[in-house]
C-alpha cells in the first residue's frame, strides 16, 4: 500500500515538472472547473435519487466523475499555487503541499469510490446507488475538510 | 441526418426538464467547469505536440474531452440561463435558444472530432494528434464565434 501511495506521488510530480509552463491562475481555474464538472454529476445522482431514477443519466454522471477523479489533477497542484485566482480565489490549504501521504491516500479513496460508483450505476439499482453516492460524497467532504478553506 | 438532430435535440429536452429544479447560477456555473476543464485537456495536448510527446497524456487528456463532449451538457442550458452568473456572467449568446438546428449541429461536430481524437491519441503519433487537435479546436471556435459573446 505505501509504495503505491509513494509510487503516485512520484507520477504527480512528474507529471507536475512536465507542465511547469502552465500559468498559476489556469491551474487554478482548471482545477476548479474540475471539482465544479464533479459537483453537477454529483447532483445528477442525487436527482435520481431522490426523484424518479434515471438509469442513463447515473451511468453517465458515474462516468463523468470517474473520469476526472482519474484525469490526473494533481499535476494542478503547482508549486506556488496555494495562492492565487482562477475562477475565484483559491481555497487550496497550504497542506496540500506539505501532507503529501495524506493527500495521495485522499485521491485514492476518490479513485476507489468512484470506480466502485460506476459499478453500481450499471446495475442500475437505485437504493444501492444512494449508498454508494454517500460513500463518495463521504471522500469529497473528508479531503475538503483537510484540504480546502472555509468560505 | 436531419432525424438525428431532432432526436438529439429532443433528448436533450427532455433531460431538461428532469433537471428543472436545478439553480440558474448552479447550471451556469457547471457549464462554465465543464468547458473549462476541456480548456485544461485541450492545452495538455497542445504541450503534448508542442513539447515532448507523452502517449499517456495524450490519452487522458482526449478521454477527458471525449467525456465533457458527451456528458449532455444541453441539459444545463436551461431556460432564463442566457443571463446571470456562474463562475463569472454568461457570454452564451440567446441564439442557443432559437438556432436549435445550428446548435444540435455544432455539438455533433463536437463529438466527432473528440471520438476521433481518442482513436488518433491511441496510436501515439505526434504529428496525427496535432491535425487532429487542429480539427477538435476549430469546431471548439465555431461554437464560440456563433454562440459565445466576446468579451
Amino acid at each position: 500500500m505505501k509504495s503505491k501511495i509513494i509510487l503516485a506521488l512520484l507520477a504527480v510530480t512528474l507529471v507536475g515538472t512536465a507542465s511547469a509552463q502552465v500559468k498559476p491562475e489556469d491551474a487554478i481555474k482548471w482545477r476548479q472547473s474540475g471539482y465544479g464538472f464533479m459537483a453537477w454529476n454529483m447532483a445528477r445522482i442525487k436527482a435520481s435519487v431522490e426523484g424518479t431514477y434515471n438509469k442513463d443519466e447515473v451511468i453517465k454522471a458515474a462516468n463523468a466523475i470517474q473520469m476526472v477523479a482519474t484525469s490526473g489533477m494533481g499535476a494542478l497542484y503547482l508549486p506556488g499555487t496555494d495562492k492565487g485566482t482562477g475562477w475565484e480565489k483559491t481555497r487550496a490549504k497550504p497542506e496540500i503541499w506539505t501532507e503529501k501521504e495524506k493527500i495521495g491516500k485522499a485521491a485514492m479513496n476518490l479513485t476507489k469510490e468512484a470506480n466502485e460508483m460506476v459499478t453500481v450505476a450499471a446495475a442500475g439499482d437505485a437504493a444501492a446507488t444512494k449508498v454508494q453516492l454517500g460513500k463518495l460524497g463521504s471522500t469529497c467532504k473528508g479531503c475538503h475538510d483537510d484540504f480546502k478553506s472555509k468560505l
